[in-house]
């Protein structure tokens, strides 16, 4: 593998870091936080000091990109992010455990949203935001931000926004990757800006739109009031469920809008699929809390609500849903599996993913009847070949894996079976929170250390979806010399 | 589809369920039940009838079986021994819901022993061994048991073996199936024996030993008590503990034994994959249950009990383990997942197909690295094909869909979380006993009719490994003139 590359990489991520954390220091200027401000100086100087000086004195030979170097690059990077990104929570003393201000700062950064504070209406603005933006920076991937901003990344980029990007196939909108980079990071920032500009006409106040802006385009879910979105008025609510939904959606489908392919748009298969699994999940629950609301119109914004917040895997909340009839809590608990769409800044599966794996299972069952049919599989229009189809079943089984493996760790902590097993799907899909202890009323607070540490990676895995991580831990992937066999 | 022979065979397996229920009905003479007599009498002429009918108007010009008539054959089969294997419940009175027979005969029969029963003390002596002896003959398969006593059934037969035994791979010990499912019974009459024979030696009662040996054998878990095994000695408890896991062995392995083929045995390797989930699992629950128990020996005995009658998907419990500590309920929970090995009378996914499934996974991650690395899959020394690891991937995501689909629809009864998903999962391996109100103390009586029904057919379809239900459930599957595209 090309170290000197990957190293490169990572030390221009970190500089691209300490210049992200400008915005936070300037809104704890702007609320006269001097401690926030000191801490967020301090990471700056923490993570452009080894940044600029790797990006110096690593200058590469070569910087075409491989599929290892991809896989490298972004656990390096989401790891170092993670790492410095949490210093600002400690350095201020607003959060005492290193172990808790990662896990904030990874559920963060992989748009989670599960918290360890107890107290989140207490803390200072400057962090609020830092947290917040965080979802931001992680929604769309923080290495396609730098491949969009940072001159010279041409050649194979690909690999790194295949390793970063969501989804079973990830394509490019326009022949370069830097401009299809540019564009994602566009219409990602005028949606966050147009939903700013509607909730502050709600009558929301700035500092609040902005941050919950951030948090819904990252489909993340970091609030800032103890009871999520419960105290805003139904018009807000309204908003957030919009554009939750809203950045569920393949960000190529908006870029198809801008090119006026209103036909393309609308015949698309997954975003259908999805409307469709969105209706019907409120349909259900929306008749099943009827009795709690006793009014259509409440039952069905709380409905809409939720399954918007769950299927984007953002996880704000306007009720208790932990309290909703069983029914209700089952859809919701299966919504944690699917996700948003592939190529959004949603977590879990992802729609396509899940559309692949049902195209397959009617494959299957016609090919049992029929040994000699036969039968190919389509997604939007074109023939998905073998290799992909088996991809998408495999990692089925991996991410079960990864869920079942979480919850057996955790379950040290005597938690119930529910909160466990909730605690541990909703942190592989980036969900946020859960049923009962980790139920929207709670947070992760009261889970030992080694859980906590066990949740990280979780998120961490959940979010680059499992591959490049795991691939990263294997130490044959760091030695030199064997870029052949990786060759594309 | 040759519908002629697939009734025709289906009126043979009538006739033998009536000859079957000679075995009940001579124990409820011995008993003096007259109640249970008539209603056994009752149900074999009720069987028999059109058993002879059909299998006598219905004498089939062509006797050749191909995978269509395997599926259909199979699904009729199953089904109809269910719904008269559920007679004798309801004419004797002693249930009174003929729904809740069918569960409770559907739960024997797919040897999951699951029970609606909420006094089983107060049961009728003939009733409680036709409970029993369902197990025993949906162990092994009602289907392979016709093959290899009703005269004529030679052809092909190898499609009816591969519809109803479980596993990913099925092979015939001899090459004539008629002689492979010979020595198959062979072998599990005379490991059932053994068990009576070594239970009366701890001083079981006779009527006791027959009844846990023939639950034991098919990995069923109906019992005679309340408490399930929790009343009899450490000695017996141990004896069921080893029969649990022999049942578990693939059978095929016992025939390797009695030709004196050791080294085959010794080096089978879902065998020692088997072996050592037990051992760690049994480690892990043993070492934190001990607290509880305060005795190496006790805990130990209770850990291998439990961790014996979950992964063998029998189901009887020497302790309430919904009671235990979350880490040792977590084992449990994915115990019931993996199941026994393939060829077995276990349920669940079988330990073959588990390790076939992480086999692909590591290939995966290899893949990613070297994408032109030819990487080959064994098992047992033996080259897998692909076709075979794609079904078993694709397996995989139907049966987390049917656990997913069975526990969205018990939700409606308004079940705790953990109730409705232990119950779902317990349902479709065929283990039993679940978490909460389904948890080794409790039964599935509270359910709705519903959920009773859903949670029936859940059973039948993990039993069955879901393809030929599912498949014979499509209409055009019965009609004629179809057969070239089936051909294998």
């Amino acid at each position: 593998m090309n170290r000197r590359l990957v190293f490169y990489r990572a030390g221009q991520l970190l500089v691209l870091e300490a210049m992200l954390l400008i915005l936070p220091l300037i809104v704890s200027l702007i609320y006269g936080e001097m401690i926030c401000v000191k801490a967020f100086a301090l990471t700056m100087v923490i993570a452009a000091v080894p940044g600029l000086a790797l990006s110096f004195v690593l200058r590469p030979k070569t910087r075409v990109f491989f599929a290892k170097e991809g896989f490298a690059l972004v656990s390096l990077a989401w790891i170092l992010m993670s790492l410095v990104g949490a210093l600002p929570y400690v350095i201020s003393g607003e959060i005492n455990s290193y172990i808790d201000a990662l896990f904030e700062t990874v559920s963060g950064l992989t748009t989670t949203g599960a918290t360890i504070l107890t107290d989140v209406e207490s803390m200072s603005r400057g962090l609020l935001f830092w947290r917040s933006f965080t979802h931001w920076i992680g929604g769309m991937g923080v290495l396609v931000l730098m491949m969009a901003i940072i001159p010279g990344n041409s050649g194979r980029g690909i690999h790194i926004m295949r390793a970063e990007m969501a989804g079973p196939i990830i394509g490019k909108i326009v022949p370069k990757i830097k401009d299809t980079t540019r564009i994602l990071y566009i219409i990602y920032f005028c949606l966050t800006a147009l939903e700013i500009i509607l909730l502050l006409a709600g009558g929301m106040p700035v500092f609040d739109s902005v941050v919950y802006s951030l948090g819904t385009a990252g489909t993340g879910g970091f609030g800032i009031k103890a009871d999520s979105i419960e105290s805003y008025s139904p018009y807000v609510q309204w908003v957030i469920t919009a554009f939750m939904l809203l950045f569920s959606v393949n960000f190529n489908l908006y870029y198809l809008l801008i090119l006026r392919r209103f036909k393309t748009f609308v015949t698309n298969r997954e975003l259908w699929c999805f409307g469709a699994v969105v209706l019907i999940s409120a349909a259900i629950i929306g008749v099943s809390i009827y009795p709690l609301y006793n009014s259509v119109g409440d039952a069905a914004r709380h409905a809409f609500f939720q399954v918007a917040s769950i299927s984007s895997t953002t996880g704000y909340s306007t009720a208790d849903f932990d309290r909703w009839p069983q029914i209700a809590k089952g859809v919701i608990f299966l919504l944690m599996f699917m996700g948003g769409c592939a190529g959004s800044t949603a977590g879990g599966l992802k729609v396509s993913r899940v559309m692949l794996l049902f195209k397959q299972m009617k494959k299957e069952f016609r090919r049992m009847l029929h040994p000699r049919s036969v039968a190919v599989v389509k997604l939007e229009g074109k023939a998905v070949d073998d290799e992909t189809l088996r991809s998408v079943s495999i990692y089925f089984s991996v991410y079960i894996v990864l869920i079942a493996l979480t919850f057996i760790i955790i379950c040290v902590d005597g938690f119930d079976f529910q909160t466990n097993l909730t605690a541990a799907v909703s942190c592989v899909n980036n969900v946020g929170p859960g049923f009962g202890a980790v139920g929207p009323a709670f947070g992760y607070s009261e889970y030992s250390d080694i859980s906590t540490i066990v949740l990280t990676i979780a998120m961490l895995l959940g979010r680059l979806e499992i591959y490049p991580l795991i691939l990263a831990s294997d130490p044959r992937i760091w030695t030199k010399g064997s870029r052949k066999a990786a060759r594309p």
